[in-house]
């Protein structure tokens, strides 16, 4: 099976955005993956998009101005966003952390821009960049994984960007793991968000610090947050675990076991190469892969679960922009 | 996004064979999915497997017996194996009903039928079958989902058939679904084929049949197996449900609400347009459809939820052979 092929490395250049539920990123990137003059902004979540548009445009416009060499090398345009989107029809369908539903950004802001853009979703833009420059590189089965406040994913299968019928492919957090499990952000319960994500692990953090508060046991946990539950982010669970501490750790052992479950169906059905793990929580690293994978290599079938490599990702805040430009670039 | 391309109706045939764990099936195909002369034998599992080929062989050569006009135009063979296949090398990695684990099928039977024979996945080649000539016509990303004393899968998407790294993809009967839950044949707990495929549904009939025998409770299912629980199939039990037998009908609401979430989480992972569901225990229809309509509504996110449709396979036992047929003559 072929590889993901490669875009070529031609000079042309592509305005990357990248749009989180609290943040913006733009930059040019080229062929090579290379980003030049990145930006990042912190964002105030908007049910209306255009005051969240408005920054999008006048950062991009900002990045552009008075770059009149590079504008002429500009291929295009290529946006990230954290929700469900339409790709063909350049459209967000649903970003509930953003709070939008059916917004036409891809019109917008060709229209305020003046060049094409296209439209995907971050988890799917992010693997398309380990894919092409990073850990996934020279695989045609590849799984990525990202993992923040919520999971997002994306899937090259054969040596193709997946996107589905509608353009939502990919939506790892949402396998259903647990039955009546803790509440997950789409409703449901027991889903691996709900099980794996930094809320559920900073909400993990918070029962430790209590319980070793009520029995006075000195913890790392304890020491790092001040004692002060609302300092407790999965961030200062995996700084707790780097420092040893054991309930930190068993945090991260119980979500990386949940974690390595939902791959183990992820491998059993898609039966990929490799799967590339990023995002803010797995900074955490090995405190959380090696019980992934350990479960992993439990639950999976045989063959399929013997042949997958569970690596870490490349890029750590800017695969989504690299990404956008090999979309552009690569037409994927 | 482009629907599965169709092969050529230009008279060409296929030698079809489909190897179940306990059955064989020949039959010639042409472009149409048309089956000629099929023949259906029972087979005595074997872990040798040269009394199956053999078996597969004489069956193979009897069917083109003074067919010379026919022989002509036989464009070569493929072959559905109930187990893990790699499709490349024409080899069986494992067939747990079989028994077998590496059995190089593909240079066996092109030795000694003198034709080219392809080898795959048995719930794929019926996945295939349905894409190109059944309930999945049309569609460019198909998910197929085979129940009966397993639970085997088939991915079609972006158009393509998915085969994965190793050829194993589709193995959707491994999803996990309930922690702790009951023993799969993987070796595993809680998987959908441990749920929701034939055996399960014996079991709870089983049980129904212990309860109401205490209780002194007539029923359908009571009447059908004349009480004696080895009669109790999972064809016995829809045939009860049919009848309206409650404790049928509510085995079939579990076992569906369990498909219906294995469902949530594969319509998440890869927004499929149409999900087509076949195999023995899919002959409950609606008793098991139903439920697993409903609990794939509530589970699945909004986007990829509500536009895919869950409907029931065309072909009943002959699947694998015409999707035998399309994988020769369309070469997927």
């Amino acid at each position: 099976m072929p590889a993901m092929r490669v875009p070529p490395a031609d000079g042309r250049l592509v305005l990357a955005m990248d749009l989180g539920a609290s943040h913006l990123s733009v930059a040019l990137v080229d062929g090579a993956g290379e980003l030049y003059r990145p930006q990042a902004f912190d964002l105030t979540p908007s049910p209306d998009p255009v005051k969240i548009l408005s920054q999008v445009i006048s950062a991009a416009r900002c990045l552009l101005t008075g770059q009149r060499d590079e504008v002429g090398r500009i291929a295009g345009a290529g946006i990230g966003v954290a929700g469900l989107v339409d790709p063909r029809a350049g459209r967000v369908l649903s970003a509930s952390n953003l709070g939008w539903a059916n917004v036409d950004i891809g019109n917008v802001l060709t229209g305020f821009l003046g060049l094409s853009v296209r439209v995907d979703n971050d988890a799917r833009l992010a693997t398309l960049a380990e894919a092409i420059h990073g850990a996934g590189r020279g695989c045609s089965d590849l799984l990525g994984l990202w993992i923040g406040t919520g999971i997002g994913g994306g899937l090259i299968l054969g040596g193709r960007l997946i996107r589905g019928a509608s353009g939502t492919a990919g939506e790892i957090g949402h396998l259903p793991l647990i039955e009546d499990g803790p509440a997950c952000s789409c409703g449901n319960r027991g889903c691996l968000e709900a099980l794996a994500a930094g809320p559920a692990i900073a909400a993990a953090g918070r029962e430790a610090l209590a319980r070793a508060k009520r029995k006075g046991i000195r913890s790392a946990l304890r020491e790092l947050c001040g004692d002060d539950p609302a300092e407790v982010t999965s961030r200062l669970v995996a700084a707790a675990a780097d420092r040893g501490d054991p309930e930190a750790r068993a945090i991260f052992v119980r979500a990386g076991a949940h974690l390595g479950a939902a791959l183990a169906g992820a491998v059993n059905l898609l039966n990929p190469e490799r799967i590339v793990v990023g995002g803010g929580v797995a900074g955490a690293g090995e405190h959380l892969l090696a019980p992934a994978r350990r479960k992993l290599a439990e639950r999976a079938l045989a063959p399929p679960g013997g042949t997958v490599r569970v690596v870490a990702a490349r890029f750590r805040d800017t695969g989504v922009l690299v990404g956008a430009g090999a979309l552009v670039l690569g037409d994927y």
